[in-house]
């Protein structure tokens, strides 16, 4: 264990200098990674390394406790890889952050996961704010999160009835499906920002806003400066109980 | 789609002659899950068929989020196998109620989980109460628990500092931490029964319960009666939208 | 007191041999009671001895708190009744669970409430649910319980403008009534399961489950099973603080 | 029912001209109830009436759920007395508010309860408080009345190990225990005010005020000023619900 | 300190014998501010002295946070001047009781907010009620307050499209305004009695409990006879840790 | 109106080339002031301004309510000032976050309080944590934030004896005094991360850090990072209720 800690020490050093930040997306839909990496690119901080990765098996996409389940044994590996590379934080770009508690027993660094730091923006720049996910029956998954964290009483979730295949590429009657949900939202539960629930969605944050006049936030950006801020403050997952290095891990059964 | 519903109305047909509860112990572990069998004969009702079943593959035992997400593929797997015999409940007997809501997505019929199971019978024996779980890591997945089924404000959770491997052969010392446990929560938060945070703790409820003088709830059995109790209601896991059958399945990945 | 706990501990002996169970109507009407009886022996093991009891006097029907006020002193006088016969548990069969601390009080063995056991029910069953009760006053006492149990978060209540009266014979337009206000849950409350939030209305669970292809969820049937269960678990009423056996009792003054 | 409402129209002209307050004490212990309206006399403003009652039979003092059971009829009975005098509001002198919403149905005016009256106070003095009750027993019905105004994230409930007997005529031991477990709470809870979970211990307000430094609030009082407040706005009890006008009442078995 | 505390104490003497309560209207519109005195005057007890106050500086209306950090450095300067004269309570006059914590860190006796007690007597007097505030921006007002009292779980906060210059002279659109917003929160979230969200509109009170027939809260008068009441109660303010004596004052900088 | 939205617009324009973030310190203390400004020069990324800016008067620390409506009417004429510069985002450096909603509401860009910004990234760095604020009187501002953005139930505020003053410099004993509280709430609270209750104490970050071996959270620095997260990502505070440009202006008294 002494060693672990040692191990871990001497990869902080260089978490620090040109920090490399993971994107994990659950599913194996090597498009949408590509364009989460892309986005990302964007916006990190000059000297930042950012890379998005998929698990090599698991599911096309993520809609249900069952894709969960299946998706996540393949992204525990994926952390257990980055962690040898010294990996300074991870973003977990799924709606519902996806085993972002499990990734945390295997992180020695910050992970973030897309829907919390979506909804933690919302609640800085707004009173009330509304969750649009999809299909509907993934609400159950955003309200996980919600209640996790506990911003239930300024957060509703609605979702339109949208399958997550339909968003690799979004579409006009995607985009206007979100914006009658989200008139819906502002009209009916007093929404002051809306979040985007499904991870890829970002070509829709500059129409939306336009469109709406309010902050439409999507969670894989914001989780991406997020990770970044956390890392520069020097801050890591604490270790000492719920998040503590797990007995076991995914490829030897043993650490 | 109309064909799945039609088999699963044909097979819901024997649910309720003979009907099978599957016992599904997450971990590998075949002396506690024969344990666990043997302790739920001695309770079911005549004509009740019981089995108790663990995953081919996967750990040996479950005491955190990475050890849930590495057993649940093989639950799945065996609730299928289960699916196809036309099965009429389920219980999960792991604290923390490991993978419970992907079971009801595969699942005609109810599935209960023991921890969920155990809190209920607390409540209707109590008006306050506590867990005492092992090791302190997994309080986290009990508050999981105690937080979507909404007692919290009727039940605290303590932890002793043992690991679940010293609960397959439980022996004084362990009967002992978990009195000194109890007799603090009934003191300090007002206990008026006790629910162990272990699968397999069956023999320390007779022992504990001379001790104490309150009730002491092991979940397995409890969560055993219950769902038979909904089968004989005739009641099954609803399908409109959070526990719909999911779009694909552990062994083929395509339903 | 040592005396009257051998004394329950003797009448204990005999609770699981051939466990009785009583179902406490709280009002007086026969016809009702009766048909509760009924239905109860359609679903217990065989072995359990179930009866449907009434008070003496009290109030042809609970739906207000003044009925619930008139009704439990000539409850409370029926479980002292049942406890002399050693009865193994009871089931509180009207909804709100009128009376139910007061009932846990005086009883030895589990008392279940068809409220807080159909509560349960739908949170293994569906994530999010809905309770129909009737007339609207009752609401808030269907609260109550809710709120009691804590599943506030996860389940609507409900209410269609018929009187208690009215359900000793369901009829067409009854039923039209409910088949109404689920269709509105579902669609406006996302449940996925609805609780009958009357005692007797069982003839509906079949066409309603038909109709609106979701659980429907009957509570004294339920109740009954878990009662059973309870017993079958040997578990009974903590005696400790919250329901100790009172200082008086309803007959005498004085225990 | 257009005749019941004009009565109570009627009635209620004479309702602030020199409006009568009935105190009302559920248990039948007379020097107590004769005390509670002595202090009432004392804080009540000129032109109003105050009397303190007790039902004819019943329990000589209210400290569990069957106490409560017993004592509601005779209590409600007083409340239809007092109807018939027009009289103006009511206070329920019981910690723990026994039968309150029972009172409200059959009252035309406002109807205070003392726990909730000085819960209210309390919040409108101190950021955090402490309820002391007795014995250990109640603490789920103060916890009861707590929930219902939602104040538990501000106030915690603690008991002293004594019987409500022993407050008749309070004595020194019983200050004492009531001083030792406020210190615990000023402590421990961070308890900036202490409210006395006891009716008839105005006796010790004034010492335990000099000796804690901190407010001490005894209900009854509080609620009697409250109530007082109430008819002076000419506020009532709302009856278009929840505390609608009973279908039937004690003494008659029908309206 | 010590000095301090003397001289609180005598002024606290005359603090009950023909106690003073001072109306804070945190705004500078005298007209409305005359209004709020001659109000109080109908109602207050024969001895109690009232006055209506407003800040030399400020703002003419309070209808957001600017205004409220706007209006609060004045208000805090009347409170030091009333408290040079002994005053003995305190009541806010503006929805959102602005700047209630600050006024009670400098006041010895107690200070009552019209928003606390306006929704204190709605929980008297109905189970469900809904505040009808203005201009919608203010709901985040109304909100912050019913959660510092924990009332959100029987009570819903509507608004409605009105400045607060508009209640200066309360006319027939407005009063049409208020019936709408409360026939449909009557009729959709089942209130039982409707809280006025603005201070001055006492003028509504009549015409709308005619109309609806349900209890119409105004909650000035409320909370000056609350105000009354802990005077009468001799209750004043905690002062030993979140209330206490400010460091600093505002005319002095310097206590 | 249409003019402030072009200008803020036009200004927007700048808000990302090179972003000026604005330190609100709401004290007087330059030395305090300028510390801040050093620390976060060493953590903004390359191209952000970064300035830490006082009022020109007000108190020289907050520690109470009082405190708070002194600083914060200087606090909102920074921000006008900083407007003008089309100052893309600010932190609000005061624990507690002092005046932030009225700040919002002046402010194109986004606001990020030390406080929410600390909490939150405990909540992604730990499943339970706890704040460690001074003086004791505070606990009430520390809740005030807890509650508002939801983490109460993973969340235990404690306090330290010591004044704000002493903080300026941190010595030995102020850093025993929060390592003996943070010890406290590892053990009892099951505290995994510590959150540190006031501006400037970073200090203490690295000792601590070391000492407890959990992250310990200084908010400034990670508001720091979470503003300029907001920013490039382009997010702006909602204008459309809660946070609407205000109809009055500290300056001018009219916008």
């Amino acid at each position: 264990m002494a060693r672990r800690l040692l191990a871990a020490g001497d990869r902080a050093m260089s978490r620090h200098l040109a920090p490399r930040i993971a994107i994990l997306n659950p599913n194996t839909t090597l498009a949408f990674t590509q364009r989460l990496g892309e986005s990302a690119e964007d916006i990190v901080a000059a000297g930042t390394i950012v890379v998005a990765r998929s698990p090599v098996a698991g599911v096309p996409s993520v809609e249900c406790h069952v894709d969960e389940a299946l998706a996540i044994p393949g992204l525990l590996r994926l952390v257990q890889e980055e962690e040898k590379l010294g990996t300074a934080a991870y973003v977990i770009a799924c709606f519902g952050d996806t085993g972002i508690e499990a990734v945390r027993e295997i992180a020695v660094g910050p992970v973030v996961g897309m829907t919390e730091a979506a909804l933690f923006a919302a609640a800085m720049l707004a009173a009330q704010f509304t969750v649009i996910t999809l299909p509907p029956r993934t609400i159950v998954q955003a309200e996980r999160v919600v209640r996790h964290i506990g911003l239930g009483h300024r957060c509703t979730v609605r979702a339109i009835d949208v399958n997550v295949d339909d968003c690799v590429a979004p579409d006009e009657s995607l985009l206007e499906a979100m914006l009658a949900a989200s008139c819906k939202a502002i009209a009916e539960d007093g929404a002051e920002a809306i979040v985007l629930g499904c991870a890829g969605l970002s070509a829709l944050v500059g129409p939306m806003s336009v469109a709406l006049g309010v902050p439409v936030i999507e969670g894989v950006s914001v989780a991406v400066k997020m990770a970044e801020g956390l890392v520069a403050a020097r801050l890591r997952t604490s270790k000492i109980r719920s998040y503590g290095f797990p007995p076991r891990l995914p490829d030897s059964g043993d650490p």
